[in-house]
């Protein structure tokens, strides 16, 4: 017998077939005599329409009462799920986030879990009950409704994981596990069996998109392996662990495409100590999120910037610079019509061969790189937004990712 | 100053126009330095979504989950009622049941309050917010959502002005007061200004419908004075509360009928000790409510039982009174095509000119009395279910309770 958590979201809740779907899922693997807690989500287009509700009365909702408002929509569906559950002869009991002892600091919409009292989680899963627990809310020392901000079920039900020390957390999604490159690219894109935390942050940062990167980072802390996979189908997943066994010729894993950024170039910005630190931190204040960032080598007293940010955070950025150009001088363009390509894989610097590979399969396709950046993990290059897709395919063939 | 209680039904908060109306009254009443706690009810329409989601998954729900389910409700309205508050500009927090401190035993969906731990309610109030909690709602000693029954919001506005000493309780519905008649039946049916917990209980209990009478008796025993009234309009209600002045002919107060009765007639059953206990034990049983039981004189050894039972009863008292009849012998008819007239007023049994008055009445328009049974404050009859409504205007005018 093992203990399992499992957490299934938005889509796999979305209504009542579904939730039947989901009971009959756990229904198997309670018969192979596991114990199981079960994270939900709140049923897909619920917290939309709950925000729009709020909206309608107030178009800047204070975060507390939103809090109280978005955490309905897991309250409605562990009750459901439980339902489901009883009808088909499983006994079962819902926790909402408070209930099951999950407790946050007080940073309403974006709380972080302080930690988790799983006193009475644990004697009913002693009871043999199965446990079904409200993804994405937590409380305050106050007493308060929090919520966990985006990907919060994910982060649920892995920092549950780690609380009762469970042998495995599955994590059930539209995906059915993380591939070598995006399906609906690259044709013969594969399924990877394993995958380290660290490139799986990679993917989740560069827009692959399956979960967000903080519950990854909170898996990585606490050593919680999980398994992403589909809830529509029984084909496994991809397990996601600290250390995954490599044959040693294997050092790339998987190419993500990014569409959603944009580049800005800062030119003619006077060469000299302060510079950059004064556009950087203009836009630190503004919370936009920056990254490759390439100062080119001056030449007449004079040097340029590049870096690029998210697409959603242009204007922010167009806005933040312009105090900032005043002072130093410059000026900014951005371009749209970009996009980000990465490589990515553990061991990466150890090869050499890897950049060259890459830069080479982009220059015989006649792909201009405009930016580069590395990591140990992985090389980023922004190319054009409409180059994306077959750059994807031919970087994906030149490292043989389609061959386990 | 003073300290003010408000409970707005499901239709008062049923979509966003109407939750901008109550946050207006809401802010007049601060306007004038009141300090201000108000109990909302969940969206009207929104608990029977609810209730369907819950049995297309399962016919035969847990109560604990539906009360989990069902507590979304008001969950929902709070925060929104907050929302709406802030955007005119006043402060307010909202509360769920566990949050504002109320207590209750663990009988899922009918529940009883324990008490109320007002301590952290207090303190916003002395903050100067306004405090939205949430109706029908409360937690049990090991944390589980509880749901307090039919009238639920009522109960919880009118125990939380006894816990906070409000000076003040205003019950806000879809009706203005409480009349001497039903307005819709008897076209001069007049507003009472004031009228007795014992009065409010008999006109509730009577199907006059305004409240139940488990909120009226609470207020009863706790001496809440607390005024029903409407959110669509700004006309007085009535006041409900221990003593009322009245003059001294002022006897009756009000014509109560209630459709909803079927009329139980058992006829040829043993005359003898326990012959009755047996056939009401049976309906005791079975949780059947009766009402206006009549025995008249055995003749030739055999007896006959007559009495009332709900509508929505009738089914399950054919069935449980099954077993009964076989052993004590007699037969069992039932005429749903009944109605039960009340004339109800404190200081009824000093004026017997009363009774007389009513069946004088009802025999000048050939309205037969099938039933007749009388308490301190009331009268009641049964007659036929489609002479009701003529009766009602006949015996309002009979009494002369257009006038004051």
């Amino acid at each position: 017998m093992s203990r399992i958590v499992q957490k299934y979201g938005g889509t796999s809740v979305g209504d009542t077939d579904r939730i039947k779907n989901v009971a009959q899922r756990i229904k198997a693997v309670r018969a192979d005599g596991h114990e199981l807690v079960v994270v939900v989500s709140a049923r897909a287009g619920v917290t939309n329409e709950l925000i729009a509700r709020a909206k309608a009365l107030n178009p800047l909702p204070s975060e507390r009462e939103m809090d109280q408002l978005l955490a309905v929509g897991e309250q409605e569906t562990i009750a459901l799920t439980a339902m489901a559950l009883h009808a088909i002869g499983i006994p079962a009991v819902s926790y909402t986030g408070a209930q099951a002892g999950i407790s946050t600091d007080t940073v309403h919409t974006k709380a972080k879990i302080k930690g988790i009292n799983a006193r009475a989680l644990e004697r009913d899963l002693e009871a043999g009950k199965v446990i079904i627990v409200a993804g994405f809310q937590g409380t305050n020392d106050d007493g308060q409704t929090t919520t966990l901000g985006r990907g919060g079920s994910d982060l649920t039900a892995i920092a549950l994981a780690a609380a009762i020390h469970a042998d495995k957390c599955e994590i059930y999604t539209d995906v059915d596990g993380v591939y070598t490159a995006d399906p609906r690219v690259v044709k013969d894109a594969r399924k990877l069996a394993e995958i380290s935390y660290d490139e799986m942050l990679e993917l989740a940062s560069l827009g692959s998109k399956v979960m967000q990167t903080r519950s990854v980072e909170f898996a990585a802390k606490y050593g919680v392996v999980f398994e992403v996979r589909s809830s529509f189908n029984h084909n496994p997943g991809t397990i996601v662990k600290q250390e995954v066994a490599y044959m040693e010729k294997v050092v790339v894993r998987g190419v993500a495409v990014d569409k959603d950024q944009a580049k800005v170039v800062v030119s003619n910005i006077a060469d000299k100590p302060g510079t950059a630190a004064k556009v950087f931190r203009a836009l630190a204040n503004a919370n936009i999120n920056v990254d490759m960032i390439v100062q080119n080598v001056g030449r007449g007293g004079v040097a340029n910037l590049t870096f690029t940010v998210p697409l959603t955070e242009k204007d922010k950025a167009v806005k933040a610079l312009e105090p900032a150009l005043k002072d130093v001088g410059g000026a900014a363009t951005f371009d749209e019509a970009i996009a980000k390509l990465s490589v990515v894989g553990v061991g990466m610097k150890t090869h050499s061969g890897v950049a060259a590979t890459l830069f080479q399969t982009l220059a015989e396709a006649s792909i201009n790189l405009e930016l580069i950046s590395t990591s140990e993990i992985k090389i980023s290059v922004v190319i054009a937004k409409d180059k994306a897709d077959e750059a994807a395919r031919l970087v994906h063939a030149a490292f043989a990712l389609n061959q386990a």
